[in-house]
């Protein structure tokens, strides 16, 4: 890789409009190494402005998304490492809710069944950034908690394989509404690139949110990003990964949620395999002893697992010839 | 609750011969604050001594437990606190194993399937207690690691309800094989008492496991466990809950996994609303946004998943009257 | 195999007190090719004598089970035959019933949510066995309409492998409540004998059910039943098979139900393969395209289905000897 | 409805292009009432012509579609009705195959395991119209059978809603690849329209399948196919339906298994609801001692599974204004 460009590409949304990812053409396009600093509108697409605003009521769509945006050079076959250098919440509320008829504890228009829906709600969240909380309010009481501040993005994909147009709520190979809590500042995530220019777009912002996202909805937050995208060339990602700067995680998306985690087990094994030659039985050996797993949503159309191996159990091996690294170097020394 | 008494009851089995939860004559009576010293063999009833001893040919039986105890005082509707003092390996190595149409990434007897079954191949771990690690060796290339000695139980329950008799290779909600890693010394189980004297067994002890113990099974070693039992008189468990020094735990035991994952958290969710006197809504927002889930194995007749919480955030509530603190400080004053 | 003796074995049990498989000791010994009649009483152990009659207020436990009876000559690793002679359903009425989180269109204990159970509400189904129908009577209205009377036995079963104690309402390998619409008089249901003299036992008739049974009650009847077993020595069975004078049927039990899928389709796979000769995937080929396939139930602990295959395809294949036939033969010669 | 227009339109494809539903341009409008002949490649392209062609070689895509056609005056929140006037198999040749990872009795993409593929293979079948049936070759012995031969339509669907694109693969509420055996001529297809002009596409011709589609492929043929399509204005239907002369059927598409189960539950208790005027708990219970219900297929992205009552227990209800009944008589005074 030679030296990354340190240009600032600014690009600020208009009212939501996207709400899937495919079939579209891009907003901008962004070079390896340029930083992009762009912002994403919540799930709700700002209409929920109170308790009082139900989302049923005031949201004619659901997890806009911003972009998409073209990658120069970026083919199909390509990976494409999204490094997030910053996330956040741009304002100082978030909101949750129930919804009729989504969420892990109801039935749904999938795990469909005779009850009626559960109430819907929404709660308003308090977001101190200095102090790095958000406050929780019960509705039917006086309760408040302090939870910690721990912003992620919920939603960035590229555009699908096979000339598909998925919905912004859907996770899948492309990646979109993962919910996974791991995307959080300073990751990388690498997604295999399925049309010239990889055609990323990216929304959903959490202020937190618990694993599987029981309830079907984040702490929503509108977001402030910055990001460095790079590619890498011929070499492919099968599914949405991520690294830390200790972890790798391989992500699955399917149901029933034992093959969201069988895809990003099998995954991990195989990433294993190829960074340190171990032998595909052999790897499965040690993911099966070092290995971690969350589930990231399990309300969503597919459910969402991730797979994780610290990299110090892996004696040095170096993911996708150390692109991660080099982002946050590149990312620090451009901030 | 009184003053517990704090004599030392020590059972140590002969060949392992149990293999079920139920229908089975106690092997010993203890009395709440007794402190019990026993031992368990691993998985394999210790047969498994070299990576040249497969277990499908030098095993006759998988994962005996050590028990049924009879808790005195124990009767259906109570609830059961096993307080793990401590976990110790008895071997200085562990064994772990491949074993056919078992596991997660491959096809089992009910994921039936025509693919013939994976190799079976067992890997020896050296344990080094003093270092706090357990040594992997790879079988086809030179390659070794250290992983953190993470000792735990695969396996403890009760005698199920409804007169049932329950291979211990299954977990449910009388415990069982829930091969939950979070199950180590330091942390209280809590289990619902479905018979007199609630019948108690434990084995299947892992100097570690990852999540999901993907390939089926784990770092097995026979252990040598010190515990103390108390009883909570007139108020049910549902589902098995762990309590450490800082979280709150629910597990549940399904397939589909969702299913273990819904049971699991909606335990917690009422869990919480009667600890915190929320309104169940918001309880299930609080536990959306706070809560942690994982799974324990993804391989055994159910599934598990265990949801928890932080302490932290209930606000000073206390579980169970707090028994886990008071079994703490007992088993303290006690060792 | 010798000539079969054909005396009637009479047994009339008492009130309904056995609900398991496994764990009892024999209430009759028969011999192969003896005539067994007995009676079943119905899933609400007779106990829902009206619509007034919730099952929840009335019943205090559920699906007894008539036996277990010792067939003698049966060993583990054999094979028992049970050749439905006649059901007849010994009242002119049958009861069916939502129960509280019970059955497939509602949040269950499992399937664990937030909703309150479904409304608990009893069906009464007038019996004309001269003119082979049930009338079915709407609650909340007066529709009424006349539905074939298709008398079956959903709950057959022998004693569980290992030692296991299983309550009557699961279905698994040891057969239990399969709940299978096609086991009817005049067919043969093959089970694989796990203990000596297999215990079987037999209860839960239905006047008829549909596919599924959705809402987790059948047309529940107390049933008068004569039948005839036979001992397939040195032939082991891995799940229920049922055969009829045109169709073979296996039978497999899991959760998700795609795995109840699997095992059945995958047992006829390899039952075609050893009835026919073929190679195993020219018999995954013949199944695909000739093979047929329902839901027995969606609402038990674990989920049955059935594959089967038109026997007529099997080009003169005969299976397990031709012991459905001489069965037959024999009630018929008996009668 | 006035009177209906009995011109054909002929519709001749040229090599197949369409792999989607939705994002595309209508090859052409059709009218209600007037007769459309169109002609279906099977799925793979028309590229398997001998037992020597492996899909995965010859085949760049899989599962071309014919279309999409503009219905005139159908409209979002509409009801399209396809009536299937004839299916006639273009080849004396059919094409089965297993596949690399694809069926239910083999690890898959999603259902990821360690397992290397099953084998690839082709089987042929000779197609003898007049005597109707369809001959099954083993590949590794001389046996052979005859099999009914059932021509039917695997997949046909509308554009999705919410600008989805979908893979001609995919089963869903906008149908799509249902691979349903009962979607033969004589038979109405009821569709939600979720764009203006429907824009349906159909292909996927079988000469007959067996229930689940077990090993992934059916017995593919090419097929001419004769319908006719009407709008029911104003009426939505919100998953698949099809009309029989003696049958109604709700399709649901989903995993795991018991949602599509589920999903296809509950259309058709409500739509027994609708029809009847029950209350839905009666219409629930109607169903679950009269329904019916078999899988499609158990190897798509999404299984299906149907529902079914027999129109005679309706008491003369008559679905949709008697749609079906009217196309039929038009088709036959048509033809």
């Amino acid at each position: 890789m030679t030296a990354l460009p340190t240009e600032v590409v600014d690009y600020q949304p208009d009212e939501p409009t996207l709400y899937t990812f495919g079939g579209v053409e891009p907003v901008a396009m962004i070079r390896p190494g340029q930083i992009l600093r762009t912002y994403t509108e919540d799930c709700f697409g700002g209409s929920v402005l109170s308790v009082d605003d139900l989302p049923s009521k005031v949201c004619e769509a659901f997890n806009p998304v911003t972009g998409p945006f073209h990658v120069q050079g970026a083919e199909p076959g390509d990976t494409l490492a999204l490094h997030l250098i910053s996330l956040t919440p741009a304002r100082d509320r978030a909101m949750s809710a129930t919804f009729p008829h989504f969420g892990a504890l109801t039935a749904t228009h999938t795990t469909a069944m005779l009850h009626p829906p559960l109430e819907e709600r929404v709660w308003q969240y308090d977001i101190d950034r200095p102090a790095g909380v958000v406050r929780y309010r019960a509705r039917r009481s006086q309760f408040t908690v302090e939870l910690p501040l721990d912003p992620m993005l919920g939603t960035v994909g590229v555009a699908p394989a096979n000339g598909e147009v998925r919905q912004s709520i859907v996770p899948d190979a492309h990646g979109g509404n993962l919910d996974v809590p791991e995307l959080r500042a300073g990751t990388t995530l690498y997604l295999g690139v399925n049309v010239p220019g990889a055609l990323f777009s990216l929304g959903d912002g959490h202020a937190r949110q618990g694993h599987g996202e029981v309830c079907g909805v984040g702490v929503e937050c509108a977001m402030r990003v910055v990001l460095v995208a790079d590619v890498i060339r011929g070499v492919w990602t099968p599914w949405p990964r991520i690294e830390t700067n200790s972890r790798l995680l391989s992500i699955g998306a399917a149901r029933p949620l034992e093959d969201a985690y069988r895809i990003s087990q099998l995954d991990l094994v195989h990433w294993v395999t190829d960074l340190t030659g171990l032998d595909v039985l052999d790897a499965y050996q040690l993911v099966s002893q070092a290995g971690q797993a969350a589930p990231g949503n399990v309300c969503d159309p597919l459910y969402t697992m991730h797979a994780a191996i610290p990299t110090s159990v892996l004696r040095g091996a170096t993911a996708y010839g150390g692109v991660h690294r080099r982002l946050r170097q590149h990312a620090g020394a451009a901030g």
